[in-house]
């Protein structure tokens, strides 16, 4: 199985490589992945000849984040399509790397439904296997535009509730450009504040137990030299109590029709926190984040994770989600309570912020009209 | 210099070693110490036969914690003076080991005035090192009663608050026998709630940047065979949100007379948590935290910790206050905010309990009243 790491980081400012591409070498195409289970350490690529290296990239984590799970899986079609191999085996696979993520399976089936449509109409493979990379460019570029669009909506959301400026902005999690075709949804909020001039501090809070906001969010703030500091999620509580936070800035696993948000563990008592210190709590995330089916927050179910990853300290070499392997930081045979989220109900919940604009203040009705808005939108 | 690991754990269940005990072998008096760099890992024991591997155990933090530190200070003065080192160079020594800790001096003060008066008195070497080693003991036994009284006073209010027994309760930190020569100060309110058959749950906040709830409140409790639960500090959120904790019991590094409570970092968004969710939030230290000459919350000065201990995650066998030599989990040049410990006001503060009794509602008054009683107690 060819898979090679083509660049390594020398330990310096980290450079602007993208969390993944699509290149086409005279030796066939390929998908190149940053490997995120590397970050910050190495800098390192991983290529992907074939869809087999990429589910193997998938399990791993070095390609993680709903939405560019789905972009990778619409791309490692197009790369099966295009190399030739069985495309019906490999988008089978592909949807299969990581059960939970549904966009991933979204992904995989819209460049599996351009592949069939175009064999089917011109009976021309090479055709076939253009239609897969054109429906996976486009889910890419989609994804990437729906991050312009909420960059935008929250930047315009920020100045109205804080027309000071000099934005400081606590976050949570990693939500940036790593999980998405685009910049993200909170964190290329806190960016475009950024690149406006508008954004004084950017605090990451670190996210235990994976470590996604040391790991992950300061390795994009740094990229984007934004002014950014790293702290213990526990530390937050002095940051809001020392008037050093004039928003929150999360996003959102699923968002319920009733506007409670799951996200990351540690959003919610930011978000209490938040209220106690009369600050906006501002959750951003795509349309396709409400989910109409799920009622309200008791009807989320909450993951949870094993033990083992508060137990033990994994290091940035190590796999996040390994067995295990980790050092060992409690008494062995101590029972951890590890949920991957919790839910923030949506009377702490400031302001939605989606691609089709902003909902505040978060009412099932409001966020009703939002997701009709965007249905009516994508079919026009 | 003499120093010998005499004892180490296989990895099982923790045994009941006690973080510190003077020994008389026939090869002459030495003080035991639990080294706590090693734990939860290895339980060993650091065997100190002179003042001058006392003051490298206190720099390493082999031995830690305000009240023990003031214990061991007073041990090693009995030690030199028992050895026929110089006391008062040892003495010298032992104080400035760790200047920041005040009980370290305070407990050195005391058994090199006990030397210095029998001294003076009998002229007898013999009986001055005696003298020496009974104000270590009697510094001793007034900590472990201290821990006792504040254990009993804690409990009653505990039922007095949660008569339905059965209680769940939430700690941060370590605040058990290993910072005490008894029990602690919540700690021990929980584990005399445990031996009572009436704590159906510790929950063990990790406690970010260096894991002392992972590292030894978890090795304590299971050393008691106490049923508890570790999570990350940002999972308190949920448990409280499921009605999972009826009550936070924390201890204090210092009180200021209005009643705001220093404590480790973590500890002020437990009880903004705890507001939020009509749980009581409960303080327990020794009388001797409460510190009239500061006013109020905001003249409490925090210390600000270096970055590395964010920036990277020390293993249990890497010293808690090494140099960064720990494993990285951030980009290189991170800058990280670490506050030491954050300051929680008293309107937040369901009780303060103290060995003398305790104080709810929280005013500066009743504090005052407090201490003039415990000061009353202790002419008498």
């Amino acid at each position: 199985m060819a898979d090679q790491y083509a660049r390594s980081g020398d330990g310096k400012r980290p450079t602007g490589i993208p969390a993944l591409r699509w290149e086409e070498p005279p030796e066939g195409p390929v998908l190149v992945l940053l490997d995120q289970t590397r970050l910050p350490a190495d800098e390192a690529e991983l290529v992907c000849t074939d869809a087999a290296v990429l589910v193997e990239a998938i399990r791993s984590l070095a390609v993680r984040g709903a939405p560019l799970l789905g972009i990778a899986g619409a791309y490692g079609v197009a790369l099966a399509a295009a190399r030739g191999f069985d495309v019906e085996e490999a988008a089978a696979a592909l949807a299969g790397a990581r059960p939970t993520a549904v966009n991933l399976a979204v992904g995989v089936g819209r460049a599996r439904a351009a592949h069939q449509a175009e064999l089917a109409r011109s009976g021309d493979t090479p055709q076939a296997a253009a239609a897969a990379l054109a429906a996976a460019r486009a889910l890419h570029r989609e994804d990437a535009e729906a991050s312009a669009r909420m960059a935008a909506h929250g930047l315009a959301l920020l100045d109205e509730l804080l027309p000071a400026g000099g934005h400081r902005v606590l976050t949570h999690c990693n939500t940036g450009s790593l999980v998405s075709g685009g910049e993200g949804t909170a964190f290329a909020v806190a960016l475009a504040a950024h690149r406006s001039g508008r954004l004084r501090r950017l605090w990451v809070d670190e996210t235990r137990p994976l470590l996604q906001g040391a790991r992950l969010t300061a390795y994009e703030a740094a990229r984007h030299d934004m002014a950014y500091t790293l702290l213990t999620d526990n530390a937050a509580g002095s940051l809001f109590a020392a008037g050093e936070v004039d928003a929150v800035l999360i996003g959102a696993d699923r968002i319920a029709a009733d506007g409670s948000v799951a996200n990351k563990v540690g959003s919610y008592p930011l978000a209490v926190l938040a209220r106690y210190h009369h600050v906006p709590f501002i959750v951003v995330a795509p349309v396709t984040t409400v989910d109409p089916d799920t009622p309200d927050g008791a009807s989320i179910e909450v993951e949870q994770r094993p033990g083992y990853e508060v137990t033990e300290v994994t290091a940035p070499q190590v796999p996040v989600a390994g067995a295990g392997g980790g050092i060992p930081v409690a008494p062995l045979g101590t029972q951890a309570y590890n949920p991957a989220f919790d839910v923030t109900p949506p009377e702490l919940v400031t302001a939605i912020v989606t691609e089709e604009g902003a909902v505040s203040p978060v009412t099932t009705a409001a966020l009703a009209e939002l997701c009709a808005r965007s249905r009516q939108v994508t079919i026009s």
